[in-house]
């Protein structure tokens, strides 16, 4: 398709297509004549992929380059690919709390990946930026007077796994390896506001079934 | 115990205290002498709860004092309590999309909801922000180019279920209808980076045991 086709399929305007093609965010197309290349399936999912993103994860455009280099990276392996992905995605600040709050934390996330027989996550732990986050979420949560034990945790973890094996389950139905990939950056940067909503949703209906309005 | 001690227990300067104490956040103390006056166990669960609004749900103070004011009110039902103290909570934004996006997406929430048979979620659509939050979720990523079709959310929804009920028997284990009700309202805002570093760090797992490194 030439550009004005992807424009108006992508619902992205030529102009900002043009500015992704420059900042090497979108693979060139295929030159067909002097002026004019034509684009494919691929153009049109990547251009989805850049601008949610942009729009909906915020990302800068210098992120998303890094992101998406390591989903293109054909000598990782998939794990890797997604993994370094992920890894680049911005995470929330880190508030200021007393040492003793964050080694509490780290605590309490080792004991839960040991209960859960998560030996991936425990060796992977130093360097992963989801790892930290947890650690991050409890660490807050006791300092302001609300410590979770692991084996409270425990529970929430597993339909977590659960949710992670239906996504995994789906990128797998995706055709081509890096359909996958982009499969799942989309399913975990944007799903999250559509669980978020669906617990909230969830804890209204269970509220009125055991109290009524 | 003294002004002194309730910062000491809680963490927050005394100054601050005072502050919480004039805008109305904390009720008074019990007068002791013209100067002191003493607080207990409730004034420092409530100190708590305000400063986790503030500082991880970034609430504004006039925000608290709503979300305060409906939770107190002993006229309402458990539901409408909690549910008044939700619905003040802000949302976020909402990105200008076709209108076609946000139909489709209020349609995919109604066939959710009747193949759930969520009833009183189904009854309560026009007036809850959670409803509103999942329907501009799925308009985003309709608008996107990636459109979720009810039945894939099927089983999302019965895990965050699954965690609902899990959140409310908490609740219910907590001592007197005050606790009760802010103990939900910690767990539905404070609650929810820790689900979605759970999220992630599943995926890692996940993916490890599936794919390899």
């Amino acid at each position: 398709m030439r550009l004005s086709e992807l424009s108006e399929q992508s619902g992205v305007p030529t102009a900002t297509i043009k500015y992704y093609l420059r900042e090497g965010l979108l693979p060139p197309g295929e030159r067909v004549t002097a002026t004019t290349s034509s684009y494919d399936e691929a153009h049109l999912r990547r251009l989805r992929l850049v601008r949610a993103l942009i729009q909906v994860g915020r990302l800068p455009v210098a992120t998303v380059r890094e992101v998406l280099a390591h989903a293109d990276n054909e000598e990782l392996g998939r794990t890797m690919r997604l993994g370094a992905a992920l890894w680049e995605l911005p995470s929330a600040p880190e508030p200021e709390l007393p040492a003793a709050d964050y080694a509490r934390a780290e605590e309490v996330v080792a004991q839960l990946l040991a209960r859960l027989g998560w030996s991936s996550a425990q060796e992977l732990a130093a360097l992963s930026p989801s790892h930290r986050s947890l650690v991050v979420a409890l660490a807050t949560l006791t300092g302001l007077g609300y410590p979770f034990p692991d084996e409270r945790l425990v529970p929430y973890a597993e339909l977590m796994h659960q949710a992670a094996s239906m996504d995994l389950d789906f990128m797998e139905t995706l055709p081509g390896e890096a359909a996958k990939v982009e499969g799942a950056l989309v399913g975990t940067v944007l799903f999250e506001p559509v669980l978020t909503a669906l617990r909230r949703l969830a804890q209204e209906e269970e509220s009125v079934r055991r109290y009524g309005v």
